[in-house]
């Protein structure tokens, strides 16, 4: 589970909840009239189905999974196996790697190696990594873009929702002493565009935006590694060159435990 | 037909109708004051149509028919015919593709096959294909700002359309009795311009920006494959590199097929 | 006279008119407060024109001129043009489109030639020719962004005069019988600046930008067709590249057309 | 003096006063709360405040004299010393210049050709060269930044102030007798909001703005004529580099003029 | 401490809370319905973390820290050292650098002329600063977003808020001696929604991209300087390059200072 995303749900729904009955309201009037719900989900939602692809439609479930849950990049893990393997193919060769990348789990960092190891042209393969984090991107993209269409629809839908319940609102003025009630009404529509809108759709848009450039950031260090070995750099480049995608913070501690570590790199570096 | 267009369409019909009934009004009450309606589409569309070129203007019934159409782009039966052609050039010379290419059906694909054959060089090949590609995408892209800009004119003429008709009300505030209902048909311009903004004009920009993506996607792809081809570049590097294109669903199954179908590719993929 | 521009401006102002008839009010109406319509057009213009370099509020007249009249490019005559040119050149030299470059009446064009058969360096040639379309489309954008400008100070000042009016209405409430006339007057000033933005402004902004982009689409072929002539290539390459800037169909008929003049092109492609 | 501000800004302020004297009120009026401009000039300059770094803070005062005043770019002047020091560097050399760059007042331009007669590098002159440039752009734009910023924050104080205002009213609805003056003075807020940000703070960003691209402008033609120089390019060729950047109307005079000053150049262009 | 940040927030709360007693009201009014201050808070700040990773939730103090605190970027005392240094290097060779580089304090600095004295390849070299410094702007514009989310969530809790509180008036309106009351409280969820977006959030993220910038600024000399230094350039063009980097009256100090300082630098600059 994503901790930042139930944590910030909360600390908004308790927010809203709180200032409800301190107004000396309760949660349940949010619900008391289904019509403002309906017209919004399905509206915008509606709306949004019309701009995508069909394909992104069906797949909206493994959005909405995604942004609940944590997918761990353990950047220091991947630095620490790209400097071991950049150390053995410098003694031994980029065909000794075979039976390395066939260890790894990451899909992505599999697939470079074993082109390096398959003796495939730098530029073919960094085409080719380059190509599949660009489609990757893409296609976040479109489950982003869902969410923030929604997101823009459903405050508008409000405001149709309330102006169609002032519409009718306006038609009955004989009625003084429901008008309250009924413009009341109305404006639920808009309160629920702006709740759907701010609660949902939008942080649902951020939350993924953000873990594209975790996971982007991540397969961009891949890259970065997967070429640095190819090229026969020197172990201690190839982690230093690793290391500048880290925070100051986790270069710090990657930098000590690499000391450590790579002791041969230092002293190679002293040689070179 | 277009499934989510039409199911998004019907989603967001359904769900304004419910809304309007389960508060008491009727359907019908919508188109009780045509002049709102005439408002909203003549001046959006009119407003519009001073920004456009007049060929957008004419093609306009064009565009409509492509947002609520699909056209069906086959990734993998491109990547397997692209992957054949370059099996066969690699063996038998780029010339031997002269009958392959007139087999083409897409024209895109058939003028950069026949390209090829006929030796124009690859710089040249590269440059009238992303010409290609580039003008497509600019005419795409007038057809979208089309829309889009009838979707942002749409709600502005609905408060002009809502503020004339309350100056009107406003100088025969004697009549109390008939207010209501004046004010409630000026409101009915607003409603109008949001509705066509958001349920007409919004998503078909939204629809046709999709397509647009979903072809040069399916273009670049091509490019990619008709340059890799004139390259003379392996069969098996040339399917890697399409393959980047897919999703990692598509890849997957794309990978077993490709496995059984060019396993030549794979010995040779051995041997380089 | 540009139709798109004429007809979009008849199809608006009918609608307004229409609706406010309809509603049972007379166009004379708008016109009832003069002092909403000096406003509008003495702020949103005098703002604008702080912004402006002053030779720029200086042509605005130009610019509307340009905003109503068409300026054809005959995109197939000059496809045709350069494919001679390109077939003259290669068969006789550089020098010998010295008379044909003097009859051209396109200046840019003819400048271009003229350049090519001074024998001066495609780079330079290059760079001279985009310097030249890179400050036309900046001197476009400096006409464009007056009026974008205006489009957006326009509803702001109509707000601000909305605003006025209802504060010496609210200082007179004494006398409720004028109230809602005087209401509607200030109401005016919102009316005046949404019409002025959304009929005038914002509409000539696009019809400049929809020129600007034509313009250009014609003087980055010219200079794709220019520079192939300079570097000697083979007229059918010439003849392709251009084709690559027309949209399907009128590449289609281009291409029937092509295939009966430029046959020498066929049989040279042959060789080549 | 730059006159299209002075004409903007009294054309605009006639405007609204001419308004607000028909609509029967007296330009005394917007003065009547001096609550309001406290709020707006102190709330809007002291947000911006703290998003800016102090020393754009202190060179405030700098950025509206600027805006106020006009700087005089003589582009046909620069255009003829370039072609001169061309035509003298082609025929003596290029340590020819030093007597002339001594002579140059702009800082700009007489550092750049002092460069080339030191025979620094043309790579290093032409990156330092872009970093000057660079850097004053990014200089220009953080003093834009500070009026568009303040141009964004007025409005919203109007807002905040008028809604002060009416939560004041509403707290005192026993006396209706002062109701309308007392809304009425908060809405004041809101107006000097709006006239604040539409009539000084983002006119002067969009002066600066101005202002900026025609330095740049400027600034972008020296530099292609100091390397031009430096290249030992045809002063003719220079000359033509050099009109690219001038519109066609100030190129035709421009080009009339340039033929009578420079036959040499016809007739060696002749030779070439 | 930060004196821009400081000056700006008194003058702004000073403006606000000036014209709120003007207006005859007092600053504690604003506190008299905490359910508006927790709705705004809990609610902004909630919507924002579920769009933010959570380590940048953990992160908030040490951005507002930062915001309110000044980092002084000595530009003269950079462009002295590496000009130093570039001077000793070209005399002695890079290794003599080795003592300087552990001397000196800023650690991007430290690391780029210790992996230059290294003999590291300039290309690694230019590829690991470059890329240091685009994930230190990365990690930057994280924290930045944060804020500027929370200043767009915040306005709109506001009216969330506003709404909710004018559903429950509108329940209630038998007692028309509290109405006014209570809709000003209503209204006073919009207030602190705007207050906290343009008092708090936004300027946070405005004055965290101005330091991001300087940074950066900084980043980008030094680099350009250390990259100057590997090349071997000539002292006095990498101070002439690293002057590009300052404002025109710093960098007219700074040449005084220079003659004085490096005159074998001219001299130099004189045979060369």
């Amino acid at each position: 589970m994503d901790i930042a995303t139930i944590a910030g749900l909360i600390l908004s729904l308790t927010a809203i909840i709180t200032a409800l009955i301190m107004d000396g309201g309760t949660p349940g009037e949010l619900f008391a009239h289904p019509s403002a719900i309906i017209l919004i989900f399905g509206g915008a939602l509606g709306a949004t189905a019309i701009t995508a692809p069909l394909k992104i439609v069906l797949q909206l479930p493994k959005y909405i999974i995604q942004a609940f849950t944590t997918r761990k990049f353990d950047s220091r893990g991947t630095i620490d196996l790209l400097s071991k393997l950049a150390d053995k193919a410098r003694r031994e060769g980029l065909l000794a790697l075979e039976d390395d990348s066939k260890k790894i789990e990451d899909k992505f960092l599999q697939k470079g190696i074993s082109m390096v190891v398959d003796g495939i042209d730098p530029e073919q393969v960094s085409a080719i990594l380059e190509t599949t984090v660009a489609q990757m991107r893409a296609r976040h993209k479109q489950g982003m873009g869902f969410f923030t269409a929604a997101g823009a629809f459903a405050p508008t839908f409000g405001i149709i929702g309330t102006v169609m319940g002032l519409i009718s609102v306006l038609k009955q003025l004989d009625n003084p002493g429901a008008l309250g009630e009924a413009i009341a009404a109305a404006f639920l529509a808009t309160l629920w565009g702006l709740l759907s809108s701010n609660l949902i759709f939008l942080p649902i848009a951020g939350k993924l935006k953000a873990k594209d450039e975790e996971e982007a950031h991540d397969r961009y260090m891949q890259m970065e590694g997967i070429l640095a070995i190819q090229a026969g750099e020197n172990p201690r480049i190839v982690r230093d060159k690793l290391n500048a995608y880290l925070s100051p913070s986790e270069a710090k501690s990657e930098e000590e435990a690499g000391d450590k570590k790579v002791p041969a790199g230092n002293a190679e570096r002293a040689k070179a």
